[in-house]
This record gives C-alpha cells, sequence and structure tokens, in this order.
C-alpha cells in the first residue's frame, strides 16, 4: 500500500462509506465487483472510484474489478480500524448514552474507557458497562491512564473548561458533538465535529427545492 | 436570486456550514467579511466561496466583500429554513431523546409535532413537551395529520416495517439514523443519512496517519 501524504479530505471523507458498503456486500458473500458496480452504490463515477482508490495503490484489476473482502481490509487498514485507542466520553445525557450505548467501537478502532458526567444523578449509572464518573474524577483519571481521544457529548457553554482540563493532560483529538470550535483554542487539536443540524438543512434544502 | 437546477451536492452541503458560520460572525454583531476570510473559516478556497455562492447568484461586491447578516438571510432562504414543514419521529431511546431534545427545528425548518416508539415504557413519557404515542397509533395519526418527513431514530431491523406504513401514507423525505437503505427499498424518497461511525472512523484514520 502506497501512502501519499497529501490526500485530501474529501477522498478520505469517502473511505468510511467505502468501507460501509464493502462491509455489507462482503456479508452478503459478494466476491467482486466492477468500479462502476461500486460507483452506483458509492453514488459518484466510476472515474472517481478509480481516483479515489489510486491515492492508496489501486487494488483493483483490469477485466475483473475489486475483490470485495479484499478491498474491504484494505481500507480498514488504511482507516487503521486495528487501533485499540483510549477513548473517555464527557457527558452522559441523551446523546452520551446514544453514543455509548450504540456505537460498535471495537470495530472502529477505540476502546472506551470511561464516562464523566458533572450531574450527580447520572454518576454511578452504567453505559454499556462502564460506570459514569464525577467529572471531578477527570484530572486523576487522566493522570493515571494514557487516553489518545475524547468524545464530547456536553453542551457548548460546559466545552471549555473540560477542554482547558483535557488538553492539559495532552488529549489532542476529539470527537465533537458540542458546536465549540475546539480548533479555535488550541489549532493543534484533531477534531472531527459531528453538526446534526447540518444533515437537516440539507433535508430541508432538498425538499423545499424538490 | 437565480436558482440553478445542477447546482452540486457538494456546494449544498457547504451551505449549513456557510450559514452556521454567518450566523456566528452576525451573534458577534460583525458586519462584514471578504471571501478570503470566510474560506479560512470554512476551511476551503476563496475561489471555493465565490463559486459556491455565485451558483446562487453571487451577493458579494467587489472591494467590499459579504455583508454578513444580508449574506446569513439568503442561505437561509436558499435551504428554506423559514419552512414549517411537519415531521414525527419514530424511536423514543437515547438516539431519539437526544434529537427531540436538543434539536432547535423551528429554526431549521421543521415543526416535530408527534413521537412514537413500540416500547410501552416508553409510551406516553415526554419529550420536549411532546407525549411519545405507541406505534400502533401511527396509522391512525398519519390518516388525520400531514406530514413532510418522518426522523427515524430506530434500529435497522424495525425500519421496514415502520418505512411500509409511512410510505404508504406517503412520507417520502427521512432523516435517517438507522443505517437501513431506505432508497433501495423506495427509489423516489428523499434520504438524508446519518452516520455517525462515518466521522468516528475519519478521526481514526487522521489519528493512524498523524
Amino acid at each position: 500500500m502506497s501512502k501519499n501524504d497529501s490526500i485530501s479530505m474529501s477522498v478520505i471523507r469517502r473511505l468510511p462509506r467505502y468501507y460501509r458498503f464493502l462491509s455489507e456486500l462482503n456479508d452478503q458473500n459478494i466476491d467482486k465487483i466492477s468500479s462502476t458496480k461500486l460507483a452506483q452504490i458509492m453514488n459518484v463515477t466510476a472515474s472517481q472510484v478509480r481516483q479515489d482508490l489510486n491515492c492508496f495503490g489501486g487494488f483493483g484489476q483490469q477485466g475483473y474489478g475489486y475483490s470485495v473482502s479484499q478491498l474491504k481490509e484494505e481500507i480498514k487498514n488504511i482507516l487503521g480500524l486495528n487501533n485499540d485507542y483510549k477513548a473517555i466520553l464527557i457527558g452522559a445525557g441523551n446523546l452520551g448514552k446514544a453514543v455509548a450505548m450504540h456505537m460498535n467501537f471495537e470495530k472502529l478502532g477505540f476502546e472506551l474507557i470511561a464516562c464523566f458526567d458533572n450531574n450527580e444523578q447520572k454518576v454511578g449509572s452504567k453505559l454499556n458497562g462502564i460506570t459514569v464518573k464525577n467529572e471531578s474524577e477527570l484530572d486523576d483519571f487522566c493522570n493515571k491512564n494514557h487516553i489518545d481521544t475524547a468524545f464530547l457529548c456536553i453542551p457548548r457553554v460546559c466545552v471549555e473548561n473540560v477542554l482547558d482540563k483535557l488538553y492539559s493532560h495532552g488529549i489532542k483529538n476529539y470527537w465533537n458533538f458540542s458546536h465549540y470550535d475546539i480548533n479555535a483554542r488550541y489549532n493543534d487539536t484533531m477534531v472531527e465535529n459531528v453538526h446534526l443540524s447540518d444533515s437537516l438543512m440539507t433535508l430541508c434544502y432538498r425538499m423545499n427545492n424538490n
């Protein structure tokens, strides 16, 4: 696999979709797929599929197409899903609960090792087998454990205080649901923001222009 | 405002981000912004900003830039956020609760008029002032009310049954958290899928390739 440092974010953001679709095809025991068919599923052009995959060294065979299981494994490796990055979740409200209960972190390269909340009523409850700790224990926990990333499911106004703590412990990777601009405060952080409202606005646009 | 039917989905998907950033600038009482500065915030090139906005008729003035409040309102109109689309939510689990409680639907062009769940323990509880109804009441509710869209926060295995019902009542717009391919079953539906795992895989890739 040849790696290219200048791969654009738009290619990278398509990789999880390739991986999802290939996993589904693989589950259906489909052995091979043409770039044309894969393009249809992905809703891009066949040329785009070939370009995307060429960024990582190709993988297709002229006249055969792609081996589904092999391409799935290649993309899994490219995405780094075999990692075991240690993650903590801040915020055990509805969204935090949904994230903790419904995501299969292990398959996504992460292990959720702790959850924190500042609401006494949530402290002590269990999320997917993990006991919610009081946010006051965060510093101590960060001192004693190696943490690769934090998932922030807290209101925007609560982020700054928690972020400063996490950053002071060297945590620089964030999966952020909070609508707070982490990069603006610490520009050496790596942040994936989730803005649920963006997709709803897109639906609104499409309904409005149908 | 000149409309263009062939505007690409990638332009459309950037509009909510323009809208979010412009709203924030407007809240900070910032009057005007150059395409260069807007491009920085959006993490695209200034030429991309100009191209994007030209799809809808421009709005900028040479040597002045963009009026923040005006551009925000224009994009709000383009997105159709002044609509009052009637929406129902299926699934009052953690994710459904998070969606119902934390989204400001009114600002996004929607009104949530009912929630349904098939779990007796959830029926009768309140989400943001809306009483959760039994899913058995869904048909009757659809007969008596105009519904523009459904938000699906139910497990994948439960979708087909619910979807068939909703579709039979003419509901063709879906905000879908369920990982079920609605378009594959009904190809005349308009679907925005939310795949939280995609952004976590992207974070994994970025951490792995940092």
